[in-house]
């Protein structure tokens, strides 16, 4: 890795835990594709962009020559061992802490604390809120009792390690909603809307406008009270996104009226909307936003998005992550992908003479840990 | 034209035929525009990317010298006589099939076995769903029979070069409708609509909500008992076309409601929204897309395009296309941008030592043609 | 400045005049934001890309060395005194003629005559139709004679160095609204309503989707009388923006309709929206548009934002502004960003072989300013 950047804090804001049993082919694949479903008949979901980096980039930290194909590399990982594997990557990283979300999966994946120790840095938790709506469903709760009971079972999550909060709104009713906050009554007549719907399909499941306006309302409220930021998925995601609906712009009227509040609030991936998003972190004093898993997904083209991310935006707003979820091949190249967009944009700039070596550092030193430390209040 | 491509299958998989009579100038400058205006006063069509792009490329096919004038390129053009001009750019543009939409202004343009003789190449036709419906209207019809009639008609026009079926939903409801499949009431109460519209405007022109939902669920219904792909207008157009409301993911709920039927869809153009294409296309195993048409129009920013269109999708999901119309120029011009922009960017990521050789051609090889081959089920 | 640019118009379609007096160093960091509130604790809004590019550009013209820091530039710039400073960056911005949007906190800034006086260049006036609304309702109006007294209100205003009218729809009700003509009930209705607000609130702010489509209307009529352009702000903006919604193509259906009545309609800035304003240029042959503000804004990433403006719309349709707004250091700025960018880009199509240094001359003298002197009619 790149000498100049080893004394710097490289905080990733934003990520999911690692699977630590060893993984089959098919397991290995699907976590590598944002379907539902194999790949066509006559393809893999080897051929795309990120199969191809991982071929590059990742083959020669498992000792393979470089490009070795999907089927070498699954060999050589089962060979290795999901420990041994996880271990390369994440130490190989430089990530220096992890702000984990627990909410997705955690069954499947490990705890943020066994992350951490597996690369040997600090980590942290961010809750998601609307897996601590559907914990109350799932304990049982009645429609009267739901917001009182959500509000404490938030409260109660949030033990010292807990950094912020984080709302996927975007996916369960789109950011294309009302923005004011619900009334209790609004609230007692969704949930029980809810609690019908559990009834009848055994799922649960929280999807409703209602109820994930009182999630961005009560999280902002709880979020000031205890000076913590919130997270926002935006942009693109899994099949259940609606990619049009979940651009940021659409959370104006509310993020407007929670500026007094003066919660920080951040951003997730952004893409395709990472332009809106640099457009609001100018506007409001409380948002920020990274470019993270698209660097990852986007393969030898990961350089345009920060190109892009970073035409508009305070260099003070810009968060480093790589929304890795379950490979820690994820953590080696987001960062890898990270670091050398950023200096190469850097350079670039250096190189026009628009920009002094010295600051290029400091730009540098903000998005990839110094912002998120003073966000999120980490301390070791 | 490029030496290492001249083995591989070049399959347009969506244009127009072309004009075979001798164009004036005014004709000849309507169809580089896009507007149903002449230019402004004091303006030329020519003043564009496309107009410049013709002018450097096109001329000398014509044995004019590069940048040649306007005037000069149409009396050159006029002199030589259509078929001769057709002939040349469709024999040097290199496509090895032509699959053509024969919807559009169909007593313009000659038919698609013209087309392909032309190039003495293979040629296949889609159909125009609307055109279908407009047809049915026309030949005589009540509400109640219509949506029989449709399905009939559709069924009808499947002759055995019939590769495909095409809706332009976005050019006459938008893609930002209801994404469920309307019922036998709603679609005669629809088709009544439309007949009282027929028989007070004159004008027989399928613009409905109701009708295109009709069309896209019933078009998805054939389409997977004849094993066809569908066609999607998306993004940029003529001025009927309102762009916002033409971004392939309003459409997700749709796609996601008929992913099961295994139908392939391929959304045509799709700028400026090629990136939400290719995360569609990410998400959904049917979901296919190009960056046609715009490659044509956007001169010497063409690779653009291309290198937005690698981002994230998978290889195996890409297509080629030119979406020429009416002109034979842009068959070729757009066969030439595609290929310089593949080149380009897969050079430049073999530079970067982010992909082999081999896997660039696997990848030109995929994108040209064999991904279409494999969804159109071409044989010959 | 670039030689080869020295007898080119270079006219600013869109701007704002700048403040006279000193300023203090908050004062002077609040114009470099786009936001209503400080810097948050521990960062400055020096820290982002338009912060750096005037420490890299304008500082030495001030005689400070290249990144001299905020502090040491708010210092140099009051010990100049804002008299010369403003003299310095206007003169030397080569801008030959100012379009003055004047609606805009007209307290805080000088007129348009004095912007002219500054640089020894011709000045014109564009006349903010929101603000004239809001004038007519402040001089004391009743509902039912609103509509004519604002229709009186906006001829009165047109002087003969008025060359323009501008609408701010996107701030107030934003883009996403019926397109048609609001009825004279509907309209006293409105103003009815907007009277109970001024009398409730105390404040003077018009906003109401009826009236603004009032606007719109009347406005796009008057222009045609006169033989007018209308302005239309586009895209990013301060907090009062809800971007997603200030997509031009929102107003395909009013543009389309008005396109007999010849209006040219400018769109301002346009960003993150200058691909579909370029394709609303393409299709309509009244429509025009510019990038202007980003390219200040965006720091040493200019140049992105003119390489996607010249992808497809005609030569012919594209506009030079630098959307400046109180801070004569913005003129400086964006024309040099503007210059620099445009000559990059047809630099780089000539070393391509794609464009020729006289054809490349001539977009330049379109874009710079002889598009701009046709449809404003500007006479010196």
């Amino acid at each position: 890795m790149n000498k100049r950047l080893s004394n710097r804090a490289m905080i990733d804001h934003h990520c999911h835990a690692v699977v630590t049993r060893d993984l089959a082919r098919d397991e290995f694949e699907d976590m590598i594709s944002e379907s539902f479903a194999p790949a066509p008949l006559g393809t893999s979901h080897w051929d795309k962009p990120v199969g191809l980096a991982i071929r590059r980039w990742c083959a020669p930290v498992l000792d393979l020559p470089k490009f070795a194909s999907g089927e070498e590399y699954i060999a050589r990982r089962l060979e290795l061992g999901a420990g041994e594997v996880n271990e390369r990557f994440l130490k190989q990283s430089g990530i220096t802490a992890y702000v984990v979300d627990t909410g997705n999966r955690p069954g499947l994946l490990c705890s943020y604390e066994e992350l951490g120790n597996a690369a040997d840095v600090p980590s942290y938790e961010v809750v998601r809120m609307e897996s601590v709506a559907e914990e109350v469903m799932r304990a049982g709760c009645d429609a009267k009792g739901y917001a009182d009971a959500f509000e404490a079972a938030v409260e109660a999550s949030l033990h010292d390690r807990v950094v912020g909060l984080k709302t996927i709104v975007a996916y369960r009713s789109t950011l294309r909603i009302d923005q004011t906050a619900p009334n209790r009554n609004e609230i007692e007549a969704a949930a029980s809307g809810w609690l019908t719907e559990i009834e009848e399909t055994g799922t649960i499941r929280i999807g409703d406008e209602v109820l994930e306006r009182h999630i961005l309302w009560t999280g902002a409220d709880i979020a000031r009270q205890k000076g913590l930021p919130i997270q926002f998925h935006i942009g693109l995601g899994d099949p259940d996104v609606e990619v049009h609906a979940c651009d940021p712009s659409h959370l104006t009227g509310y993020f407007r009226a929670v500026e007094p509040w003066g919660v920080p609030m951040t951003l997730l991936h952004c893409y395709p909307f990472h332009r809106e998003a640099g457009l609001l972190a100018e506007n409001f004093p409380n948002i920020y936003f990274d470019v993270g898993f698209v660097q990852n997904w986007a393969g030898p083209s990961y350089r345009k998005m920060m190109e892009e991310a970073l035409e508009l935006a305070p260099f003070t707003k810009q968060l480093f992550s790589t929304d890795a979820f379950g490979l820690s091949e994820l953590f080696y190249l987001g960062t890898m992908r990270f670091r050398d967009s950023l200096d190469a944009v850097l350079d670039h700039w250096i190189e026009l003479d628009e920009c002094t070596p010295d600051y290029a550092e400091q730009i540098k030193t903000w998005i990839s840990g110094q912002n998120a430390e003073r966000i999120y209040g980490l301390s070791g």
